[in-house]
């Protein structure tokens, strides 16, 4: 895969980076969420990169994915050794360039990383909300972040940007609150959950729910479910490659042994040996509660039910954002004719959009690896967002 | 899709058909497994529809897929509800036609139809094998149906064939005993697992393997773990059916209800309560110690490695059959370019060899449900066949 040249050396990075809270919601006036339950207070982890301008309008707000966090770029501590989930698009001279913008990213209502989710502390009974938590929708995501951005001071998104199920935020942010948002970037995305998407996701529920010590949601003092949480995550990865990036990466390769082992409690092949790793990582780093929420939410999410009483023409009414949009090629979570039928809808009711499908054979992890076309794809976009929004500032400074 | 229209009334059956029981390899002369283990007694459960000619030249060997069994055709009883596996195929008129050829039938080593698997007896403990069960290959399948096959009186086989787990037996036949297998076609399969295929088994075995009640394989005597083994159906039936088939079979429809529930305890989407009831169904018939086995056995295939020394153009050198190959456009599992390699490799050999990729919708479930074309080939295919058959039995006949 070619590399990006942007505006910076590669590698140049927005360094140190805190995680802030912002909390709000707080009772008598809680969050409504779609349920038609309440919550409150809500408690959002965020970060920010780069400086919002004096009009603010230079904001860019970063959406993440299923098991994703705030940590979008950046280092928290010198020794970490990875940097925030998107520090190749995210930086000074990189596509979100935090020379020009402001950056903003939170963890999802429903998570696990510092936001308000199941394993929070219920205010009411001083003890984790476990399987009291209401379920949330996408759009009850985006109704806290439209609290956090407000809260930043700022009445018009430059941009909102997002891949998987932070693409469906994007989808929804535009549509939910059009005049938020000038530019939106739904990447590797689906307007609604397929069959075969809801379909993992509820058999890894229901690893997760098979395991007794998952105890229906009950288990904050006790051991947590991590084998059923770990075979939750190993179903995920293999959707998130491609059978090609599979064959690539590890083909029939056996791991750390000549010879097949003919038993049950070794990994024989590389793959088996790469998805109980990853099982266990995931273990060590998430809620299993939160998992149940974030998959549920993915899989209600149904933007021509929500907003365009069965029409997704009809949703994308409501928008007046120009867009980007881009699907992979080999991306079979959500494949590329997904796209096509958001860009259609998109073009029905005369909004800019532009589309792309990127060939990259790493399956829908592929908006997440360094790709030159889509790089310069949203630096350019950006730009031209950028050239609107100060447009329109001068225009209004003009009138003032 | 249309219906084949064979030589006799369609809904024409076998009739009423009866499993029967083969055993072999008593100690002190047990079965030599490639896991350098023995194995013995062995019992093979099978079934036989048709009758078998005085030359022995007619019998068909069917090959079951990963959960099959030796019911391949007809009924137990007048109550069944429904037939064997491939009744479709198999029977008076149809493309396997019973009125001319003897077809066998039998349940994979391994397994938990009838045939010597991990559930079965130790004779040396009188406990279930369990684990200590040895751990088998697709060879060894094969190794056993030969004693079956032998047994019945056949020297050579007019045919084998199979799909999925079926079709590498099929093509273990064809290249580890070339001199008993006249025409061969293997369906919708793989000379060799591939990462992806090995990724979703594996998932499938830890899920199992998390159950606790799964006890290290040793739960004969108590609950079985059904919770493991409901979710590694389910992980199955996904990579049965393709995303179009799953959008038309299901889509976004809710299960008994108008609104989205809001919880986790219901299936709110049909596909979430087809793969709930498939992984019950499962756990009813299913042994899972059995599904280790015989997930395995898929995942350690790999004729090249095993009959070509790395190459699969050597491994086809060694047989003699014609062939015919035939995959499915939507089977995302063992998609058409494995079927496509394994075809230039037995060209290369000179074989006589048959390619079909057939246009279905319904994913790597296609060749068990009726295709007009793929019914057509098979038999045409095992009519050219059989007459090469009568040509040489004459040849041989006129030679005494």
């Amino acid at each position: 895969m070619s590399e990006y040249t942007g505006h910076a050396p590669s590698g140049t990075s927005v360094g140190r980076v805190e995680k802030r809270f912002f909390t709000f919601a707080v009772p008598p006036h809680p969050l409504d969420v779609d349920s038609g339950r309440s919550l409150g207070p809500v408690t959002l982890a965020y970060e920010t990169y780069g400086k919002l301008d004096e009009q603010a309008t230079n904001a860019v707000l970063v959406l993440h994915a299923l098991t994703g966090d705030s940590h979008a770029a950046g280092y928290y501590d010198t020794a970490d050794a990875k940097p925030g989930w998107w520090d190749i698009m995210i930086g000074p001279g990189k596509p979100i360039d935090t020379d020009r913008y402001f950056v903003i990213c939170s963890n999802v209502i429903g998570g696990c990383m510092g936001s308000t989710g199941p394993s929070s502390t219920d205010p009411d009974t001083g003890k984790p909300y476990g399987l009291t938590f209401p379920v949330i929708t996408i759009g009850d995501m985006v109704r806290a972040q439209k609290e956090l951005v407000e809260h930043l001071g700022i009445k018009k998104l430059l941009c909102a940007i997002g891949g998987s199920m932070g693409g469906m935020q994007v989808l929804e942010w535009a549509v939910r609150y059009p005049d938020m948002v000038r530019a939106a970037v739904p990447l590797a995305t689906t307007t609604k959950h397929s069959a075969l998407a809801i379909a993992f996701n509820e058999v890894a529920r229901q690893a997760i729910m098979a395991d007794p010590k998952w105890n229906c949601g009950d288990y904050y003092e006790n051991d947590k479910p991590g084998h059923g949480l770990a075979v939750a995550r190993m179903i995920g990865h293999i959707t998130y490659l491609s059978d090609e990036a599979m064959r690539q990466k590890f083909d029939r390769r056996l791991q750390d042994r000549c010879e097949i082992s003919f038993a049950f409690d070794v990994a024989d092949f590389q793959v088996e040996s790469y998805l109980r790793y990853q099982g266990q990582k995931f273990v060590d780093r998430f809620d299993a509660n939160s998992f149940l929420y974030v998959t549920k939410a993915a899989d209600y999410f149904n933007l021509e039910a929500a907003h365009g009483d069965g029409s997704v023409v009809a949703a994308f009414a409501k928008a007046r954002c120009r867009f980007l949009v881009a699907s992979f090629s080999s991306d079979w979570l959500y494949p590329t004719y997904q796209s096509r039928a958001m860009v259609q809808a998109m073009k029905k009711n005369g909004l800019d959009v532009s589309f792309v499908e990127i060939e990259a054979k790493w399956g829908h992890d592929a908006f997440l690896l360094p790709n030159a076309r889509l790089s310069g794809m949203i630096d350019r976009f950006l730009d031209r967002a950028a050239v609107d929004a100060a447009k329109e500032a001068k225009e209004s400074g003009h009138a003032l």
